[in-house]
């Protein structure tokens, strides 16, 4: 038997926690889809015994020595070192923060998220404050124990959006905000708004379901490497590149849910698909960030799926399965109902132009929450304040403000402006593309997906995590992190629409 | 933080294998169920990694002092005690078998299965023959590691049917023979054959999906704690008893099949939410043997299932479905359908009386193979003279003949007489049962399952693993492992049928 060099000992851990992790997004994918509810309690003490698992294999002494003797190994190729220094970073977070310090989170997450359901669903935020506070306490401490001296939102930041950080961020979604506040005012003025009637409607499940299913295959999902099913919250997960799963929700009386959950996830999906197969097993096989991820979902889910060339060409096919529903409706109708502007309380059901407005709220709450500038008492009033000044709505309760993300319950701080970077990166990605391939817009009115798809393999898919997402960017873009094509492709799309 | 005790470490480390068992339960169930061909291929990496760490945990030198510790602590409770025993049963099946061998064994079969499935589907038995050849060597091996002096074939059977012996079974399995072969005889002969003309049709699957649901609703299987799927070969697995998943399989021209392979994983299903929540996470929430298990299911198949009270009240149900298919079928008609005895060829599609003929075919034949009595290339030849003397009927492929199943190309040796087992012990419960409650036949032609079900509950499923399977049959059934129950159940219900 031969005995295996450092390396290919460093590999086979690599793999090993790769299957860890795989099987980890089986179990959370069936906790979604198909497990029954006394398989949903269980769920947890199985979950959590692999998390176990798993720590421990991070944490292993053995495993921080083979990193460090293969950090700057010349004797392995270039995607080789890149491997071991992307295990680094994920050890160094699992080592990082100290073992009573992950319980004492765990169990204040676990007691927060129960609250906060509770909480929303009374709308009563007293029931929830205290478990926030409680769990805002710990994530600063992990912060701390994250941070390297770095800021505590930062080190935070950096566990979704590698490298990014606040002094980065700030000037730029400042900018956005500048612009997005007019730009929304403009639309909301326009006397021209879209006639959204044939909307409401009930739309039979069973033929969405069908809808969704000829969208993925015509966006070229890949069902031999890859499923969709249906929850409650629309998700891709599933066990590694080769069994992607998608979910899609189903509303009778609100078809666009459907269609654009798929066409978003299917996003997520085909990026995922698209790894290098050289890389399965490895770091390597991953995004290099959550925004990076977004802009692959945002992408195909607005900047093609809300394109009047993509309904140009689909709404023939939906007809064929709502010819009552929309008797009548022709593609320019139909175009302005799927890009209908709206000033909203929720996030999730936003429209593109205020969505990114919603984040940047959360975005400036949440440092202010960390800091301690803002007290977790006064959160709601904060929030109300800011929803009027930025979206001029008015908030008629906690349920429908702060209390409706779940993300601050668990302590996921820094993870919502990952969604607007998805949507910056989204609109520079199809701009560069668009210079490149002024024909796309007729390829997609002929259903022609395979030219874009290709392209974002080879710049962006397949090098999965070999670099991190800013120069990903660069590479493909070949600007830095901008503000201009986004704003730029919203007013090409909305003002139009909106007679401006 | 207190230190924990060391049975309460103990303890933690059942639960941690209870929930990789569960895991790995629930990774072999995606995988025949929802799985797309690219994650059942990478489906066997992740299972393996998993059976490692499993591996790992059973063989941790600290879990075996800690078994040996407690193996008579009288600190502890009798039924803690017991499942120190077991575990100790798991950790030397583990630990006996040295790593190399277990490593070549698992090649072998992987290379021995593959093979086994292009010479079945071939019809070219000359193609499995070495492979066969070398899997039997390393199982005769295996079974030296697992024996402690016992016979080979005994070290293996005892791993499904803990203490189980040949010297025990050869008598009573010989007894069942002899009674066999003349009433199948008898049977076969009689003029009064039942008319299966109005199985010639097609039955729709959704239609037979439904009844299969309405069966396992009202037959008390718990769909809060489990749920039905579709599969290739029906099963019951899953993730531990609060997440049981069955499934079937429906094929359109023959209902029998789902609706039969429904009761049978129905039984399976209840046994397993049946357990002691007490002994969750624990290794006595499992069945003492897999010939107890298998009378879980068969006494519902069979003996409810295939009774004439079980279709005086269901018939109707089933015409509801089919009301074309059963037009002018009366239960005596169906319940003759059900209970068709013809000799044949294949096992799975036996019935009653000649399935156990079968059986014991197997149980010959791979005694003779694992002792070397019998040759790997003697094995299709005596496969078929004894198909010819026990069932009267000529082979005339391997494919239909020793090349049917799957089990020894894995060397599974020892499986087979527990389906017998089975089969014995479900109809010496069931005789129990009713001399208790000599209304049974009356409550199922009511649909009036609950009285069987709690009895079976307390008297068996509760028990899981606290004794071995002769214990809770002869406290259950107050005698040892028996024929004559068995017989006189068949002689009972198939000779008035064929009018003898």
């Amino acid at each position: 038997m031969r005995l295996m060099s450092g390396f290919e000992a460093l590999r086979a851990r690599m793999q090993e926690l790769s299957h860890l992790d795989a099987i980890l997004g089986l179990l959370s994918w069936d906790e979604e889809t198909y497990a029954p509810p006394g398989g949903r309690a269980s769920r947890g003490e199985h979950t959590a015994t692999l998390e176990g698992i798993k720590h421990n294999k991070l944490s292993d002494p053995a495993l921080g020595e083979l990193i460090e003797a293969h950090l700057e190994d010349s004797a392995i190729s270039i995607d080789e070192r890149t491997m071991v220094a992307r295990l680094k970073r994920t050890r160094d977070l699992a080592v990082k923060v100290p073992e009573p310090l992950v319980k004492a989170l765990a169990a204040a997450r676990s007691k927060s998220v129960d609250n906060w359901a509770k909480a929303r669903s009374e709308d009563d935020y007293s029931r929830f404050a205290p478990h926030l506070q409680e769990v805002l306490g710990l994530t600063r401490e992990r912060a701390q124990a994250l941070g390297d001296g770095r800021p505590a939102y930062d080190a935070l930041l950096d566990e979704f959006e590698p490298n990014a950080t606040v002094a980065q961020l700030r000037p730029v979604f400042s900018q956005l905000r500048q612009e997005l506040v007019p730009l929304l005012q403009e639309i909301v003025e326009a006397p021209n708004q879209p006639d959204v009637q044939f909307l409401k409607q009930s739309f039979e499940p069973s033929a969405q379901w069908d809808f969704t299913m000829t969208l993925l295959k015509d966006l070229g999902f890949d069902f031999e490497n890859g499923r969709q099913d249906k929850s409650t919250h629309p998700f891709t997960g599933g066990a590694g590149p080769k069994d992607v799963r998608l979910t899609t929700r189903i509303e009778a009386h609100n078809p666009f849910n459907a269609i654009f959950s798929t066409i978003h996830e299917c996003g997520h999906g085909l990026y995922e698909q698209g790894f290098d197969p050289a890389h399965f097993g490895t770091p390597l096989a991953a995004a290099p960030s959550m925004g990076i991820h977004e802009s692959q979902s945002r992408l195909w889910e607005n900047q093609v799926g809300r394109s009047r060339q993509f309904w140009q060409a689909y709404l023939p096919v939906l007809r064929t399965y709502f010819p009552k529903q929309l008797e009548g409706v022709d593609v320019d109708t139909f175009h302005r109902a799927v890009n209908h502007v709206r000033p909203s309380l929720i996030r999730t059901e936003s429209d593109e132009v205020t969505y990114n407005l919603h984040i940047l709220l959360r975005f400036e709450l949440e440092q202010a929450l960390l800091s301690g500038d803002l007290s977790v008492p006064d959160l709601p009033g904060a929030w109300r304040e800011r929803m009027t000044a930025d979206l001029g709505v008015e908030v008629p309760s906690d349920r429908e403000g702060c209390l409706q993300d779940i993300h601050w319950a668990f302590g996921a701080i820094g993870y919502f402006p990952t969604y607007t970077l998805g949507n910056l990166f989204s609109a520079q990605i199809m701009a560069a593309y668009e210079r490149e391939h002024p024909d796309v817009w007729q390829d997609i009115s002929n259903k022609h997906f395979g030219p874009l798809l290709s392209w974002l393999r080879s710049s962006i898919h397949r090098r999965g995590y070999t670099d991190y997402a800013a120069d990903i960017v660069q590479d493909v873009v070949g600007a830095p992190l901008s503000v201009t094509p986004f704003i730029d492709y919203l007013k090409g799309r909305f003002l139009p629409l909106y007679g401006r």
